[in-house]
């Protein structure tokens, strides 16, 4: 991807003294470490510089070529730069695949042709690329908008859209003047993709943190073990989520998943942010690459000018799960030193009685040194009006105060236009994040403080590949629950004590061996829907209970299937345990809720399989119920290990055998805390 | 009220020719049609008016007197006023209650001078009155930014915090060109508050909406009171949620309320709009204020310049649960006029192609007629970039269009920064939305089809006040569950069959009249934890169980209290049904979700009680759960007539008696869509 990010030499073919053309080549001849040819039969020089009738016409070596042109000349001008050696092709051009079926053939065409020459291909139909610090503008943007970028931004975008991509950068850039690293517009993605261009930041020196938008992830399971083993900060907007839906699907793994929830549980899981909103991406994306990680649960101090806006400070905060600060005692002794008598120092921390009393400044610094010092602090939340008298807000010495003892600090600014402007502009050279809704300000602070973030993880183990053991059926169609059954056993996953019986005396002896009250289920063939076909019989607590059911389920399936004897499990609730093998993420476990209020409102988690102890237990930490695993109202705290090792094994199950297309252990009764397996069912590929 | 909106002589006593004092004075005296005579010793003239020493030495009739002096100075001036005979009295220094006991004193005091002679008392602490279309300026801040404030808004502002409304003003008007048609801040609320502001602001032909900032509401019925008969949209930011907590009570049903939750369920089921911030309270109050009203479940039209920016925008509607239009056929006709051949036009109607073929002007045109033309379309989400060659929108135009056909317009604006500001100014002069941040533009849309939006209710029903029933326990402290129910069922409340029982043979003829299996349950006066006690035996479907677990709680209840044999229930469900009197909201009725997970994530809904069957059946579609209602997953559907009577009824009855405190009706059993009270406490206030 170098020859992309940092070529020698660029043919900016469709270079012209106007519009987009003239755009497209005075950017990218800014740079003049780089040699740059323009490329359009009209001209013979275009911008002072040489302009040649083709590629093949440049007497030179040349390693990239910025198509803009017509998209019907492309994949000419691609044969001829595969003749010439040319290393990568970056085709901003519309009207490929996007305008439907012509579109995609020519496409088609210009993918075959680089592919046969080894040549890469990044667009069509995006806005290029543009590296604020490399000052390198390869983008058809107005030069107005290039200018205007702020240096030294730390976060890096890769955007879908082309439209958007520009639009937004300009926006970004001239409304919030938010300095932006490098921004990658990767459009119609033929062959470049997310991957490529993420797996070439997360290498990259000046890049602190990468924020994405995404329609789609063709590559799902690349781009999730890449963010697993990044160490840098990752947030991606996904977009799409209406209109995939969930997958009309046998397995209730497959339709709690869908698209949208397992895309989302899987960035998730290996820690990646995800945002709802444009500027809500980069928001959280330069939280996280300018704030210093915070630990789980860090606790925040906010100072502010406001008592009205403490409160609603605490309100957010909480929402968010950030525990406010209890300050510890040198810290109220400091501050009490410059606030009035009757006000007792506390946290939030009003300062504006001790501004009328010492001027805001003199207040500010005292406060900030003392919250500094405070080992209860992980996190500052300030509050500051620009407009008045009160716009003495060292910042780079609060920030350097503050950093030196690794806590982060985020404003939240209200005031006049100017003056905040003005505070904005400073911020941003100083790396500090200015907010003007407090709600966004408190989301970017709890984002620096998630758990996932950046968490040091082992690799991935290996799937086992145990053969399956001899005398099963054959891998074929939805096995029944007596057969998926025998499989979870084999891979030394407990599930409820059963016996498979032919007549009623086979079935009473194993009613007395289990113990009753016991269940009786019929099994047929291919059948999933065992409850709402009658087939399941529950509190058989006599021998003429367990008589009449099995003479009614006997003629009920009319000599197909069979019938099984389990012990009954009152569980305290239940959970559903699921493997996925998914097209993009590959294979995938699921935990979730069970009953129907959880069908209403899914609690899900995933992961990617196979996996380990470690990854299983954070799932269950990630479903929103998970204060119940802990014993809630007296009920005994779950086995979670248990739970874990049982995920851990489906997932090695799956990942072990690729022709399992889902399995559902549904329901994982908790009784007492333990988990139990009462029902499963295995779907194969074929 | 009229006398602070609206008075005809003013006389601000702390005028000077400086700083705060100064501000005052300047901005009181723009409007030339009030009369207003500065008060200040020192001098004779000030702003080119006579000054006086005191309020008594003004020669003229007084209405009005803003204070702005050290707190320990308001008493004397405060009985100069009444003396003099002036009607309200605008205290904006601070220095009072929120200092602290002296200051609350203070306070008190002024209080008792005005209430003694008939004069009304605003603030003190606040930022004071702003009224743009009134010329009124009666505010300590800076002349620079009333000069700023743009004129002709709509919505009026209730802000609680003196600080921050100043600051949030300057903000608005300064940073974002927001027109405010008053603002009124009401600081420490010492005798006027929200309720005294609202009942005037909703009487006010300029005001068209209230947005409202409080971080307390002691009025908190006469409120909701005034909101569900207000024709004027309201949204509130209530601030405070995690200060107070859930209160520590006896009864589900106050323990669910907490005062944060009670608070937002009675918003909502009186229509008000709920925000969680300080510029979404104002969003939201502009949305309301400015988009027709939409129908409930409003169809919505996304118009584009990005494909990728449609996808997200359909994400977006979906979670605010807003259909996308199906466009009739004559509007894909008239579009695909402009469309290319390649692309079918749809929803979202992607515009960049056309526009390249039209130009944006003609395309954005011709769109915007169709769309207006079309009867499936409630809503238009437009999205546009300002900065290129697009910015011919013609905003008067395209609002005239879809007004007359009764549909509100959004727009989504992303740009350079100057053309978007102009962009801004024009939309701010037509009354039309725009917003920089997709999920707020779509949140205002959502908020404007909102059902309980405005919608006209009947009256609220009397309490009956009918009298309890003779021969019932005297009403105090706890009464147990059989206690409860007789209640209960004198207000023609259904409860589950049961009998009182003394001993073992009443016991088993109970049972065989109930039918088995049954529930036995030890009442003990004062206990509400029935099951944590061990005082509660299911599942006896014999004699020996019963006589067992009789035997066991006679032992346990050593001839105290009661036993009581029930018949059992298995329900598909559980739901609690509560009422409260609470100090703020006085009398309400909650419903919930029952069962332990529903603890963890509660779901609940509010109503003031008395109510009617209406309210009450608005209750249950308020639960996230109620999709369970219609018969979910082969359930018979519930009966929510039945369960909305209970609700009323048990409305009129808490309401009918004062020294009812709380009542739990919980669980009420929902078996095969009938709504049944198993169990019932009823806690008296004394």
């Amino acid at each position: 991807m170098e020859f992309f990010f940092n070529p020698s030499s660029i043919a900016v073919v469709g270079a012209s003294p106007e519009r987009t053309g003239n755009s497209l080549l005075i950017n990218t001849a800014i740079n003049k470490d780089v040699a740059v040819y323009p490329v359009n039969p009209k001209y013979q020089e275009l911008a002072g510089l040489a302009c040649y009738p083709s590629v093949s016409a440049i007497p030179h070596d040349l390693e990239l070529a910025i198509l803009l042109v017509p998209a019907r000349f492309t994949p000419q001008i691609i044969q001829e730069c595969a003749d010439k050696g040319v290393r990568g092709v970056m085709i901003q051009s519309a009207g490929f695949a996007e305008t439907g079926e012509k579109g995609r053939e020519l496409q088609a065409k210009c993918v075959e042709t680089a592919h046969k020459a080894g040549m890469r291909l990044w667009g069509p139909n995006c806005m290029g690329l543009v590296d604020v610090p490399g000052n390198k503008y390869y983008t058809f943007m107005s030069p107005s908008i290039t200018d205007t970028l702020p240096p030294d931004g730390t976060l890096s975008l890769v955007v879908q859209s082309g439209m958007l991509s520009a639009g937004f950068l300009a926006d970004l850039a001239t409304r919030r003047g938010i300095a932006i690293n490098k921004a990658c517009s990767i459009g119609n993605k033929c062959d470049v993709d997310e991957c490529d261009v993420l797996e070439y930041l997360l290498q990259d020196h000046s890049t602190k943190g990468v924020a994405l938008y995404l329609e789609s992830m063709p590559r799902g399971r690349l781009f999730m073990e890449l963010a697993e083993g990044a160490a840098k900060p990752l947030v991606v907007l996904k977009s799409g989520r209406s209109a995939s839906g969930a997958k009309a699907a046998l397995s209730h793994t497959a339709s709690l998943a869908g698209d949208a929830r397992l895309t989302q549980g899987l960035l998730q899981a290996v820690g990646v942010g995800t945002a709802r909103d444009f500027h809500q991406l980069v928001d959280l994306g330069r939280a996280l690459s300018l704030l210093p990680e915070a630990p789980a649960g860090a606790r925040v101090a906010v100072l502010t000018f406001s008592g009205g806006a403490g409160i609603l400070s605490c309100d957010l905060l909480e929402d968010n799960g950030l525990p406010l600060a209890e300050l510890a005692p040198e810290t109220v002794t400091e501050l009490a030193k410059v606030f009035p008598a009757w006000m007792p120092p506390g946290n939030p921390v009003d300062l504006w009685p001790a501004m009328e009393l010492h001027g805001p400044g003199p207040t500010l610094d005292h406060a900030v040194g003392a919250i500094a010092q405070d080992p209860n602090v992980d996190l500052v939340l300030m509050h500051t009006f620009l407009g008045g008298s009160q716009e003495q807000v060292n910042l780079a010495k609060y920030k350097q105060q503050l950093a030196a003892k690794g806590k982060g600090m985020v404003f939240w600014a209200l005031g006049l236009d100017q003056p905040v402007k003005k505070f904005e502009a400073q911020a941003q050279a100083q790396g500090v994040l200015v907010f003007n809704e407090l709600a966004r300000t408190v989301d970017c602070l709890a984002a620096a403080s998630r758990p996932s973030r950046r968490a040091t993880r082992a690799p991935r183990p290996q799937a086992s590949g145990r053969p399956l053991p001899t005398g099963l059926p054959p891998t074929q169609g939805v096995w029944d629950e007596y057969q998926a059954k025998r499989l979870l056993r084999a891979w030394d996953i407990p599930t409820v004590a059963e016996e498979l019986v032919s007549d009623l005396d086979q079935a009473r002896l194993a009613a007395e061996k289990l113990g009753w009250p016991v269940v009786l289920k019929g099994l047929l063939p291919g059948e999933v829907h065992k409850s709402e076909m009658g087939l399941v019989c529950l509190n058989l607590d006599s021998r003429a209970k367990l008589e009449q059911e099995f003479t009614r389920l006997q003629k009920l399936m009319q000599g197909r299937g069979s019938l099984v004897v389990q012990a009954q499990r009152k569980p305290d609730y239940e959970l559903i345990v699921g493997y996925l093998k998914d097209a993009q993420f590959g294979p995938c476990v699921m935990l979730g809720v069970g009953g129907v209020t959880a069908e209403l409102e899914p609690d899900v988690a995933f992961e990617m399989a196979p996996l380990d102890q470690p990854r299983a237990l954070a799932m269950l930490e990630r479903l929103r119920i998970n204060k119940r695993f802990d014993g809630f109202r007296g009920e005994k705290p779950l086995d979670r290990n248990a739970l874990a090792e049982l995920i851990c094994r489906l997932g090695d199950l799956g990942a072990s055998h690729g022709e399992i297309s889902q399995v559902d252990i549904n329901p994982v009764a908790v009784c007492d805390g333990e988990p139990m397996p009462l029902d499963a069912n295995i779907i194969w590929e074929n």
